[in-house]
């Protein structure tokens, strides 16, 4: 992996969030996939991988997803190289039988274990309601966009999560079903044209507790 | 920084969900203390940092917390050095006047910047429903507990993420307030003692499309 950053301190630590971009910079769509790629090494739970990607890297797409985008998210939308919005798929576990028999057949894991998946997790996602898969996937697609966020600085660009979006329409102004997807959070990349806000952290001793 | 490992390719391409760990290593509080704080340079929604973390690293915790975890993630529970809950706090919006004030006091934004935080974010939480406090809330944690599962390869240790706990009794059995704060991750940390499995990704040519 040739990353131009790959210190991984510097880049975690020196992350701050940049909202305005120098839009004279674009992304090739295969950096963009290459990003995605490596972000969806995250884990996800029971590996269902409930997140989906849309890319808005043109004038004509950003001026169309405006209509469910707050005005204060313009300027990252705007000037952005790309955004991507997460979005979450509550429908991921209905492939999940064929997935996990996969693994299975592949070797990788014990026919005990596989019996244990599907007969274990698997009903958890059949019953479960709305809210419930709208959280998992949530989850899941937050873990793989801080991952972008990371991965952004060490392909040499900056980034900035967002979700000011109205959340009643922007999954359809996306193209995609509403009954499917739920939004999760946009993440507009480029090269920074500003000096960061450096915004503080809450004390770690406040934030801890030992059972 | 020193990291023990700080290659961030190696970090987050050969990270893997460890479950079982080598029972005679344990975690100096300190040291667990730092990769939370180092986590929490994670993004949060309006930098509430709506995370929180109670720790589970003695004999004695680990047996009380059990009552309200799934049976199949206790392997990683007990064999853990810890294992620390990330739980959401639906109330960090209630102190955030005080903590974009003092941001301003600091000089590090402008009053019209902090007009619009407290006249156009603030609303938003102090009228939103438990629905989107926990959505947010859950995506602080989840974002957070990505960077402490880097973090603990950075630190020389393995970790593993799961959910699998009783969403009704857990709260209350880390001796939190339920009407407060909402489950969303335990990540259990120590040196492995097996050879993790290396789950698949879906193609990033199905998971991604353009606007």
């Amino acid at each position: 992996m040739d990353f131009k950053n790959n210190d991984l301190s510097k880049v975690m630590f020196e992350r701050h969030s940049v909202r305005r971009f120098d839009t004279s910079v674009k992304i090739p769509r295969e950096e963009l996939e290459t990003m995605i790629k490596e972000a969806t090494t995250a884990p996800s739970a029971c590996n269902l991988q409930s997140w989906h990607f849309v890319v808005i890297d043109t004038p004509e797409a950003k001026e169309r997803v405006k209509k469910s985008v707050m005005k204060f998210n313009y300027p990252q939308l705007d000037s952005s190289a790309a955004t991507i919005f997460i979005v979450g798929d509550t429908q991921s576990h209905l492939v999940y039988r064929d997935v996990w028999n996969k693994v299975r057949e592949a070797g990788k894991i014990t026919q005990e274990r596989l019996d244990q998946i599907l007969n274990t997790f698997l009903p958890l996602y059949e019953h479960a309601d709305q809210s419930f898969l709208t959280l998992d996937a949530t989850m899941d697609c937050a873990v793989a966009g801080m991952q972008l966020l990371l991965l952004a600085r060490a392909h040499g660009y900056e980034a900035n999560p967002w979700s000011g979006v109205d959340f009643k329409t922007i999954i359809s102004t996306l193209g995609l079903d509403p009954k499917r997807y739920v939004p999760v959070m946009a993440v507009s990349i480029g090269k920074s044209a500003e000096q960061p806000l450096k915004t503080e952290r809450y004390d770690v001793k406040q934030l801890t507790e030992y059972l």
